[in-house]
């Protein structure tokens, strides 16, 4: 469906066209958010282009564990206080900042940014299972706890990881299922993400 | 509530914030926004940090009717078939579109960009009545025709608008109400709308 405004708005047409990239926005959405922008926050825009900008330009992936940074190694990785024998797989760096919030993980982290999702295309690859494997037998590493949500997509990534861990020899736990089956980890209460994590199995 | 990603992202954290100032999108949409592009669609992010910059840049409002253009005077304004002696006023350049796209009307328009919400704080200032005045007053105009929303801020800003008109000796028309009550303009099928136009009143 193409959004027709007045014929020679090429930029308000070009807006709406970009903001479509953004997930869940159709084309309502981007032309309402675009007069929204043009008729009442101007400055809002021009910040979120900078914004935008400085995120391309200065977000990487830690060389370590995956997650966002602006650091080759992030400060997670970098801490000399956690216990480098662990390492907990998650698959985004909101997933890491719950576990982090329950206090009860002081181990290292590795961010998949990603889940097997045969529907966006998300395979194998895209999940830097290479990587993974790497940390995972480099010596130092004597436990993977598997932390991806339990949904139907979160668990084949979950089992695909502990049959390729297993099969070299890494010692795989998942967090327990005090996750309720279809939950989303960002949205489960602490206390449970910390009973999930002490009864890992 | 904070966002926290690792601490060392302020760029991402930054990024969250401006995509905040979109209508409709809470924190958690926002993450959800930022992670997308970083990890996905980087390319995209900068195309739309250009499109923002560019619509910042070169659109303004028709001098003539308020409408988003790139031109001081917009094409429906300038195009010399139009018949100048009706005047429509519209909520939203989509309103006008939808407008256009019925093929009943062939007049000019006043695009308003807002109506009456106190919930906004979008006053009567905001939406240019002086120069709405100014235009329907100006000799040419015979009859303005209202074709704000039948909600109840576009019936609001309906009934302030003809009063102003009404005390000034225009002539001031408002769409049927084949449009139903509640209904946003811009959701209406094309039929509909070119009826109550038929029929205004
Ligand atoms: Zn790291
Ligand atoms: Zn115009």
């Amino acid at each position: 469906m193409a959004i027709h405004v007045a014929s020679d708005t090429q930029s308000v047409d070009g807006l709406v066209q970009a903001l479509r990239i953004l997930p869940g926005v159709g084309i309502k959405s981007a032309a309402r958010m675009a007069y929204h922008l043009l008729q009442h926050d101007r400055e809002g825009a021009q910040r979120l282009a900078a914004s935008l900008q400085a995120a391309v330009r200065n977000v990487r992936h830690c060389e370590s564990c995956n997650t966002f940074t602006e650091q080759p190694i992030c400060q997670t990785c970098a801490d000399p206080g956690r216990d480098r024998s662990r390492l907990c797989v998650v698959e985004t760096p909101s997933d890491q900042a719950v576990m982090e919030r329950t206090g009860a993980y002081d181990g290292l982290y590795y961010v998949l940014l990603g889940r097997l999702s045969p529907l966006d295309s998300v395979g194998i690859a895209d999940l830097g299972l290479t990587r993974l494997l790497e940390r995972a037998t480099d010596g130092v590493t004597e436990e993977v706890i598997i932390a991806t949500s339990f949904t139907a997509e979160g668990e084949a990534t979950a089992h695909i990881l502990t049959q390729s861990l297993q099969k070299r020899g890494v010692k795989v736990t998942r967090l327990a299922r005090g996750v309720p089956v279809g939950g989303e980890l960002e949205y489960i209460d602490l206390g449970t993400i910390a009973h999930a994590l002490a009864d890992r199995r």
